[in-house]
């Protein structure tokens, strides 16, 4: 039989890359391809101390149907500890507890966009958050990121020649892939844009509390006076991401939108879970808890600096990130990455090719994005020395062939 | 600031069932409103004690990103029950976890229907489906059920005049609301339908399982040899729904879609859970577990109907399911439940109107909804009563307005 499917998806393919990180199933291969976090950051036990208590106390509610909105204390501790802690959220903005980020940015575009209307993001970015304006038959739009964040004046050029700019997706803080943190003035400056060209930005932060390094940047949100920013976090970095649960902020009438919208995805985020980490804000202390992350990161961050100074070709050039969870290393002009990572996978490293960042798939990239918090330090030294070694022998032969 | 959303989610309000449903919140009313099961039916001692293990050992992979097409043991465990108990799902066919039924049918709706499609559905329906359906722009039309499931003929009517039909959604077994099951006869004969008019099914069975009389009837995808029947189930009234796990079975090239559109939704069901369920399968007797909930709610079915026949006025019928977890009653015609449920909610009694199931959502029904999951039997009698002299005084009305 031949389905015929909606025009939506039509164009909704298993990407290329699919390949490549099929070999990080290979227990192996040394991955710095992922983005997961660490499961040393995993609050495990203090999690299991909390389950056994709603299990045996509470477990009529906590496996119960609970409301779209979600659960109501956690809501409570999210909107204070947002609003006293980041400045984020005001009197008009209504917090909205959503199963994980991503379907913050789902349900922002379901809610939002027609389609064929654009969405301006950065140049890279993160590609389940393209693939979910794709689903909407939205154009992509992606413009360039600088070391201090989207190029303003090539967004601003091209916000005059397009007219169907719905919404600007950035992710400000330690973007996914680049790492890059978009500078105050920038910051402004976007919200200044979204007011003359009349758009929304959808502030994507999965990673803002991880810090590492330099000085906090307050969230575009917070900088925002007429309620044109959503913003989307999550507990997957800072918890654990299995349990699926994140929030969105955003102003009231978004937000019930996006609460209807909720109501018919799936009806509400799992309970349990929500429960566990509202009891677990309770009993413990999160902002410590999160510093001991931050502790367990930045020694991996700079074991993969080192080792990206100490290995890779001088001609292969790193960023170096804050915060999060990567670095963004670029070839010379000319290279292209998915056949770089994939001749490293071969030789059982994994990175992402930049072309999978790319609003325009069929892009090549002389990019790669490399992970940081999931493989332990020794795999970091190990798989940077062997994925050196592939650089070195990737570049060569590309200057044998006069690229 | 005025917000302009979708065109897609512009219809999509607040029904006005919900202030009738406020006064659930009230500890102190009956409320035969819910579409929940008993607390008293989850595993949760069970479950306690899976979650202290995986916490404990596994927590590590339970807390951490999954795959998008669910978790493989559960995948695997739940086809092999599918297929020996229920003859449900071939070779041809695969199967998505998803985050409970309600997600099955969103994504089902998003990867099938361009806006202006129609979706059929019997008639009256299950809001939360048509409410999906309406998410993305679809048109909706019910065809009325009868004892034995939707019209056919009236089905077949509708199929002749409209080319645009995508998609039929039906609840063939102890129907939310109506507690009807459709029989073998038109199963088949939906499936027919399918073939000559050229639309898919898609057999919602949340209920299937919780059988208190009758002999049971196969699933529609069980008489399904064309690849015509997605079949969504749920976890939610046999475990327990605030873990939200679903699951879809459909051909591979719908199955492979739903994933894609799962991937951009959420990334993956809570994997936590998915773990919880596929151990509970390993170390316990599912059918042994599913058995005790039924042999606890024929009770609470048989007091509701025995009340139902005590206190309801003579004009008033009820449906006697075979399972599920409700009761449908209608007044005589003129009546109008919006009405009749509001005056009940004031006496501290909930029951959902019916105009609440219809695909017009301005339709004035005659009919309500009792769920008998929920209340103690205690609670059954009590509010029965109420609900009895309720319906007396709001006939005794009508009939005074000459309605």
């Amino acid at each position: 039989m031949i389905y015929q499917f909606a025009d939506r998806i039509g164009t909704l393919a298993p990407s290329a890359i699919r390949e490549i990180l099929k070999v990080t199933q290979n227990p192996n291969v040394i991955s710095f391809a992922a983005g997961n976090p660490a499961a040393e950051s995993f609050p495990a036990k203090e999690m299991a101390e909390i389950s056994a208590d709603l299990l045996a106390n509470k477990y009529a509610s906590a496996l119960q149907y609970g409301i779209s909105e979600g659960y109501v204390p956690l809501r409570a501790q999210l909107t204070e500890r947002l609003r006293t802690k980041h400045a984020t959220g005001t009197e008009n903005d209504d917090l909205l507890i959503v199963s994980g980020g991503q379907q913050g940015i789902e349900m922002t575009a379901k809610i939002l966009c027609n389609a064929g209307d654009t969405v301006v993001c950065e140049a890279p970015s993160f590609v389940g958050a393209l693939n979910a304006f794709r689903s909407y038959g939205l154009k992509l739009k992606g413009i360039p990121v600088c070391e201090d964040g989207i190029d303003t004046e090539a967004l601003e050029e091209y916000l005059k020649q397009d007219n169907r700019v719905r919404l600007l997706y950035v992710i400000p803080t330690f973007q996914n892939p680049t790492g890059i943190t978009t500078s105050l003035a920038k910051r402004k400056r976007l919200i200044e844009l979204a007011e003359q060209y009349d758009f929304l930005i959808l502030e994507d932060s999965p990673y803002f509390e991880l810090r590492y390094s330099g000085k906090v940047v307050p969230t575009i949100k917070s900088l925002d006076t007429t309620g044109r920013v959503i913003f989307v976090g999550s507990f997957s970095k800072i918890i654990a991401p299995g349990i699926r649960v994140g929030y969105v902020i955003a102003d009231k009438q978004i937000i019930s939108k996006l609460t209807v919208a909720k109501q018919v995805s799936d009806v509400h985020t799992n309970l349990f879970f929500q429960m566990v980490i509202s009891e677990y804000m309770n009993r413990y202390d999160l902002d410590a808890h999160i510093e001991k992350i931050r502790a367990f990161y930045v020694v991996k961050r700079d074991a993969m600096l080192a080792a990206a100074k100490k290995y890779l070709p001088a001609e292969v050039t790193c960023g170096k990130p804050d915060g999060g969870l990567f670095i963004w290393c670029t070839m010379p002009n000319g290279a292209n990455t998915m056949d770089f990572c994939g001749m490293a996978s071969k030789r059982m490293v994994a990175a992402v090719p930049g072309a999978s960042f790319a609003a325009d798939e069929s892009e090549i990239s002389p990019s790669f994005r490399l992970n940081f918090s999931l493989p332990t330090e020794e795999q970091i030294n190990k798989g940077m020395q062997i994925l050196g070694e592939a650089a070195a022998d990737y570049l060569a032969e590309l200057k044998k062939a006069g690229k």
